[in-house]
């Protein structure tokens, strides 16, 4: 019997269970920095991708444009160590608690919200750095 | 000429047009408190949601389980008076910074996200309030 297929290793997982995964299998996933509370970004996980993130202590999300497991900074090196993870009233979205490496934004800012209403109509909040996307 | 068909009342929406509606009209929207940074829950918004909320200035939301506009706080009065929209860099995230009237999850909590995930279960981390539920 593989490990992860022991009772032991089912039985560590039922958590999962208690996730209100959509007609996709995925809930939504808010990254919050701990330290400021500043919002840094809104992705989705799946159940592999929350598993993973509870067993590894590093954000991983569900990436629906590639349709794989996105460990948030595999590439840039802009990883989330996750400090705490929570989950709503109704159990369909989680929020992470982490410290942020680096930008969290591809755009290579801070955080992913940086366009505000104003007047009617969309400014930057936040400066684009001067290098261009750092897409991940 | 209605005052909605104008071509001023047109060009007042076209921000709306920025937003990546998905393929139920939706659009992820988080509300946090502006003053703590604290994140308060999780919601939809379609288009006569989110233009409702920039033009009377308190949170309105789509509820997909009564499929109407609910506007936050509408039987409760724990309205959310909206400090400022931003949208995330893909369009699809909406964030409203808010002034929460008394809590804002339906169990009387101050936030929706008080399980905490604690060794492989989910812990409550804020306890209920004496009362019980306090559905809107």
């Amino acid at each position: 019997m593989s490990e992860a297929d022991s009772p032991r290793a089912a039985a560590d997982e039922s958590w999962l269970d208690r996730v209100q995964w959509d007609d996709r299998g995925l809930v939504v996933a808010v990254a919050q920095e701990a330290h400021s509370g500043e919002i840094l970004m809104q992705a989705y996980m799946n159940r592999d991708a929350l598993a993973a993130t509870a067993r590894e202590g590093f954000a991983t999300y569900w990436s629906r444009s590639r349709a794989k497991l996105w460990r948030k900074g595999e590439s840039s090196g802009h990883l989330q160590a996750v400090e705490e993870i929570r989950l709503d009233c109704d159990n369909d979205a989680v929020l992470l608690r982490v410290r942020q490496e680096g930008p969290a934004c591809h755009t290579g800012r801070r955080n992913c919200f940086f366009q505000r209403l104003e007047g009617g109509a969309w400014v930057e909040a936040a400066p684009a750095p001067d290098c261009t996307e750092m897409g991940e």
